[in-house]
């Protein structure tokens, strides 16, 4: 087919469609080596000058290449590589997961691959297909098939929200064409031509892979960034229809940039009268020598544990949040004096680098996260997003609000990993806050020196607990619930944190 | 020993002194605990105030803990994390080489884990030791364990250039003392008290690991990062001493920043008339017929070679270096049109980011060499220390004289651990430059277009003329030669290029 209405009728968005997502793209699409000649210059200097732009822009852009036909898959990376400006284009070719990629939930390799604001990223090899080999394998059931869509669909989720720009393209051939090639393939001496044995495998699960694929691809499929069946019975029917499509999406994009965001929230609810916070009992306190005694048991009883985790590789991750001068800093010493320091690294969250804000906000952590049999302790995390950032204003309440659902995605997936995680808010009350600054003022230890902008921050006291409240309401999940830690007491605040952290680490411990 | 000397006296600075440096140590030195009691609060102030100092200087820490007592190392480094700020210390244990380590070159660990401006870290664990342990159990012989110590120095010496503050502390116990443990945990039921096999296998090679141990002291002494050897009978003299030196060190370069180097280089020699640059025929031409052909010829011939260097896990590294104009990004085009996307990766070298700003300038290309089978293509490298940052004065000389040394060690290491290496220097003459530069104001493509900086900077052709000049004087070495590529006829500079980089590729290859 080589017809005036051109390839972007091909494109299949599958918004809408009925069954047979791949039969409809199986029209032996073709393009004549004239026509191919007379477009592709115009095209490569749209191309390039598109992607020079993009440098300059406040957005990255992702393509995702995958399909049944593999050896298309890989000429098709090449030509883009080749029409754009490959120093500036970053090529992820995802294999089998490495040692390091295996010790963290799946997406982390995903995410810490991802392009920062200006950047272009190419996505490729197993990325998605890992998922169907395993079904097919009988690896994962389907129910976990299921939560690997989830996790794809959030992801692609949280990047557009980011203002990423996706563009996913899925290179197909169909079931005839491939049985061609194999047996061209077979029939050819030596190399036994471009196909190899994956391909084979492929071609055998044929049936089961395309049901599978269509799962994905609808389950992965909006709006915002929907998949392309581009055929690949013809090469440059198939890499000037994917050049096109993203020459017209970058310059739309480049054009027209995102409307800002209507502010899609109700106007603000005024704060409950009582609230989660006031359960807390903050007049639980701990005896000195009961301190003591109970404080030495459970360090013991860390210090096996993270010998345990250690020889058993299983990494954790602790969070710690509450109110300035709450000591955190106390309960972290407790912690880490019970534990090597192979098998821990503290995380202290500060402004974020240059290079971190131009990712998304979540990115950092991604790639803080542990390997096997460290545990990783936050002090100030993720969370900073719907405390501090919201209540300075820092970014507009979309965005925050947001952060929830991102927030809990993000835990389900280190949770569902096997990873044990506990997050405390520890509380004071004001009173208590204000007479620890007093204190503070006479310390000899300069880190611990209060300033006129920790008055400050108390005096917005009621919007952060505002925040605190609505935090702990939307991210206590069953999978990754918050603890609340009465702090008033420093000794029982200890404890408490020491005694939750070895209960997870316990349970998950046993479970092995 | 409590003596009223105090612990200051037992560190031996090795520098000067003669035969067994380890005896010099073995005084049996102990502190009571009244004394201990009695310093530790001040010293942690101290510590602690000097640490939160340090976040706001304009130099790293490096702190280097290893020794013969392994238990003792590891409760020493835990206490200095207890003693200073934890959250902002950064404690690497370095281990067995993992995979990606074994794929590179052995000082890419230490490289990749240097702490920022402001930063501290601990190097401890395999540290220096691996060089010991492999030279035991003969996997190295004597010239290549001179060889790691010679690369061991060459690193601390670029990093005290660097102004990084180093401390040393070897961690010493005489082999009486060991012996008498050894027993101690053989008698012991159970877990064998804390001594594992490593420690029995440490005890069993006591005399031959104390001579290498020395060696590697004394090559690695100097006056600027002496090594401090720590007698380890009794904790509590091993931390306060340890640390008091850590507070010593930190307070005095805190409060006395470092003399700016006094310019140590003579005045300026004038350039010579008759340069190596003027042996380059610029007159070498290739018709297009047989340009075509071979360029295709050697296209082939180089997907060959990649898909073999995938095959055979081997990892390779060009850098394109070349006058504005002088066709790199073509070059570089020719390159990978041959290539697999996942068999190349191009790094664009362009402003640092702040990261990077806060590291040694060799930091970032450390961080990128490639691991097994991927080719690293360079447009431009760390030769812009020597070229543009010496030719606009945005590095003192003494900075880019050192550059020198510092980049031929660094391609020592590459070439060493058998990474093929080429680097090229496209030549054109100064017509040519503008004749280029006339052309490209006509081109439909963005990112050639001609700014008045590319103007000026031809302007400063004789200045980067002379630093080219002695660029490649200073770093034409045995091992990573230029190759300098006549550039006026683009087709005979890729195909040059081409052709370079399979002969080098196909000679690594054969070796295996």
């Amino acid at each position: 087919m080589d017809g005036a209405d051109g390839p972007s009728v091909a494109l299949q968005s599958l918004a809408g469609n009925g069954e047979g997502v791949f039969e409809a793209a199986e029209l032996g699409s073709r393009i004549s080596k004239e026509r191919f000649d007379q477009e592709l210059p115009q095209l490569r200097v749209d191309l390039i000058n598109a992607h020079f732009d993009l440098r300059e822009a406040d957005f990255p852009v992702l393509i995702v290449v995958v399909g049944d036909d593999r050896p298309g898959v890989n000429d098709l990376v090449n030509r883009l590589n080749e029409w754009m400006d490959a120093r500036f284009i970053r090529t992820h070719v995802f294999g089998e997961l490495a040692e390091q990629e295996r010790q963290r939930p799946r997406n982390w390799r995903y995410w810490r691959a991802l392009p920062g604001r200006g950047q272009l990223a190419i996505y490729t090899g197993n990325f998605a297909l890992d998922t169907i080999g395993e079904r097919l394998r009988g690896v994962i059931d389907d129910s976990e098939f299921e939560r690997r869509l989830d996790h794809m669909a959030s992801f692609e989720q949280t990047l557009r929200d980011h203002g990423v720009l996706v563009l996913k393209f899925w290179i197909h051939i169909s079931k005839k064409e491939f049985a061609r090639r194999i047996k061209k393939s077979l029939s050819k001496a030596g190399d036994g031509g471009r196909l190899d044995e994956m391909d084979h495998l492929v071609f055998g699960a044929y049936d089961d892979g395309r049901i599978l694929s269509e799962r994905i691809l609808r389950r992965t499929d909006s709006s915002h960034a929907p998949w392309y069946i581009v055929e690949s019975v013809d090469a440059r029917y198939r890499d000037l229809t994917v050049a096109k499509a993203i020459r017209s999406a970058l310059l739309a994009r480049l054009t027209q940039p995102l409307v800002p965001e209507i502010n899609r929230v109700a106007s603000s609810i005024p704060p409950p009268e009582h609230t989660i916070l006031d359960n807390v009992d903050l007049t639980a306190r701990l005896g000195e020598s009961e301190y003591k005694t109970q404080r030495r048991q459970l360090q013991v009883r860390l210090r096996h544990l993270t010998l345990r985790a250690r020889a058993e590789g299983v990494p954790s991750v602790v969070v710690l949040e509450g109110w300035d001068a709450a000591g955190k800093g106390g309960v972290i010493r407790r912690l880490t004096r019970a534990m090597d320091v192979q098998d821990y690294q503290i995380v202290p969250v500060a402004a974020p680098t240059d290079e971190e804000l131009a990712h998304h906000y979540l990115w950092r952590f991604w790639r803080d996260l542990p390997g096997a049999g460290h545990m990783l302790i936050f002090d100030r995390s993720w969370y900073g997003r719907v405390l501090v950032e919201r209540v300075e204003g820092l970014v507009p309440e979309t965005a925050w609000r947001r952060a929830y659902t991102e927030i809990n995605d993000f835990e389900d997936q280190i949770v569902r990993h096997g990873i044990p995680f506990c997050k405390f808010w520890l509380h004071i009350d004001r009173d208590e806050q204000l007479r620890r600054f007093q204190d503070r003022e006479n310390t000899p230890y300069k880190k611990y020196k209060i300033t006129d902008e920790d008055y400050r921050n108390s005096e917005r006291w009621d919007d952060y607990r505002s925040a605190v409240n609505e935090m702990v309401q939307r991210t206590s999940t069953e999978f990754a619930p918050w603890t609340l830690v009465p702090a008033n007491d420093k000794r029982f605040a200890r404890v408490e944190v020491l005694r939750t952290i070895c209960d997870i680490l316990t349970k998950r411990l046993r479970q092995r």
